[in-house]
């Protein structure tokens, strides 16, 4: 590695307490040459689901020798193992509680430890921040060199739950809004797979019912929906986000994380 | 060189989602060693002018051979053209759109180029977040050292508009308010030579309008106010500011954003 | 020193307007090689206390060479002096209006200066933010090791505050929440010291009244709280705290900062 080892921060600490900042000492006073790069501290609270789609939409752009440390972890302080995830496309250190599921569903190979060395963790290690006492203490030490097989031994009984897909019901397709993005797009979880018939050479007319909104109208820009016009488009993720021209589609429509999204034809 | 490239960050994507990561993602991924600062990310969507306020006032003060990245693209994925325009003071990237505009105000010499070498593009190239398929790769190369002529040709049509500035109406001069900051203090669009009246060795008797409340007194320290008291001050950037000393003026005259500001004698 | 100098900050900034950006950037123009960690930027506005607490429960997780730059600054511009306190565990640079105090109280020994050295300021000092034209530009001439002497002289007369404590009343334990966390736990000024009786062998019974709720539980962990029940906890930082496993006890009791904390036996 010719460069300083890059860390990532995906975590539900937000940015006013100074549990992050915390962390980013931890970390730098065993190595102090990391560098610390924040993908998001603003999960939703206790929302295993949330870090899970935020850690898998951003890895994947990121170098592959960076450590992506997840903090999502209601259980804190309960039996729930702390984990090392090594695949082809970086390092992950996580709770094992579900929150790295949708980069499990990414990657062809995956080694997941068992952290159990307590020598790295910082002493005396409390039940209400493993954060800090743990996953910091446990980064500066890989991003230091520690080889990851140094902190525990391998476990196949990781926890890995499936992201909710669209389902079929009634001759329609069922989804939801899986996030609401600062701009107030309603991401949902369809994809382009989901719905082929959108995509074809001569696309099939749609009514999409989200919130109090019918939406018949799919655009490749945002900057080509109508004013007020309230369309379907594929996000920059790929997934189909129901959005509007240089307004907020969560309050135009009425809905929020969690709505309901139909699609028929 | 002697250091590590230094790359700002000026967009409207937030910190929640993980836009803003993924992009620093795509940067470290061509250059592991750039360091990148946040300038903000909380631009308000879509607003262009509120992007140029915010980096006309940063930018000033990096070192010289920084690339400030500006991103406020409500016109992604159409024909609007990728920029790097190069002044004496640092480089900028960022969309067509006039959100350079108070940094060209600023230069006096500047180079813009259109950027088209899509060979350096993250491919396939969305049509709905150039800034992490455009704008970070180019970062990256820029930072690099790749000249920024390797990217596009020089244009001069490029896409400027003037900041609003108050006018005379009616013997009164008629300004607003251009942002309002996280304290609370209202900045206008005035500055010091929009009304050299209140400046000189015998300062003239001044009344401002703006929301509910007329204002006559000017202090020179946000403390120098009497509790309660809403005065006027040349805040840090040198513009007028409504403000109260340890409280929030917007909620203490009711006013906002684009609200108006008028100055009488 | 082995590595590029580590600089944190801790402000009432925000992360909305320029003045953080704007801060590094001035740091980075004396320092390039200055490594600029926040540890948070959303202290709540002139609130001196909580920018106390915020830095004092994270400065002890960093490097002993740390810099940190800790401004709440109400009385920016008028008399109060900016000031530069070294410590076994970190060098600190901030107004002196008692910002440090919970800082001091940790530290054995602390070496006061204040700050004159004007050839060192940015020119024109401006009288509404020292934090740009004072405090980063010392703080980047101390990274670049210029010694701390040579910034001013050293008082005896900082200002210093002692952090509120519980007080016994008829009784009972009075004391309060002194911050609501990003989750909506109530973090309160009691520490175990002041309630020994839960914490021994056979704990007492207890009370703790707050907003409109009566806790009578104590958990070691949050995932320990049964579904809706509110519960009292030692944090992280060794505060008893007012939590509820996966929800926000704020609003399950309807208390905010300065809310008034009973604990009777």
């Amino acid at each position: 590695m010719a460069h300083d080892p890059i860390i990532t921060f995906t975590t539900d600490f937000g940015v006013s307490d100074p549990y992050v900042g915390t962390m980013k000492g931890v970390i730098l006073n065993i190595n102090p040459t990391a560098r610390i790069i924040d993908i998001s501290n603003a999960v939703q609270s206790y929302d295993i689901l949330d870090g899970a789609i935020t850690i898998s939409q951003a890895y994947p752009y990121f170098p592959k020798n960076t450590l992506h440390v997840v903090i999502v972890d209601p259980g804190v302080g309960t039996a729930r193992r702390p984990i090392i995830a090594r695949t082809e496309h970086g390092l992950f250190l996580a709770p094992d509680n579900g929150v790295l599921s949708l980069v499990y569903e990414k990657e062809e190979r995956v080694n997941v430890r068992h952290i159990t060395a307590e020598h790295y963790f910082l002493q005396p290690v409390s039940q209400t921040f493993h954060g800090r006492d743990v996953f910091a203490a446990v980064a500066g030490y890989l991003s230091k060199g520690v080889d990851s097989a140094s902190f525990g031994d391998e476990i196949k009984d990781f926890v890995r739950f499936a992201a909710p897909k669209p389902k079929a019901v009634n001759g329609a397709l069922k989804g939801s809004v899986i996030k609401v993005d600062k701009f107030g797009n309603l991401i949902t979880n369809f994809t382009p797979k989901d719905v082929p018939q959108l995509f074809g050479a001569d696309p099939a007319a749609f009514k999409v019912k989200v919130g109090k909104a019918e939406i018949t109208n799919m655009r490749g820009a945002y900057a080509e929906g109508a004013p007020g016009e309230v369309f379907i488009i594929v996000d920059s993720m790929g997934f189909l986000e129901i959005a509007t021209n240089r307004g907020a589609a969560n309050r135009t429509v009425s809905a929020e994380k969690g709505s309901e999204v139909v699609i028929s034809f």
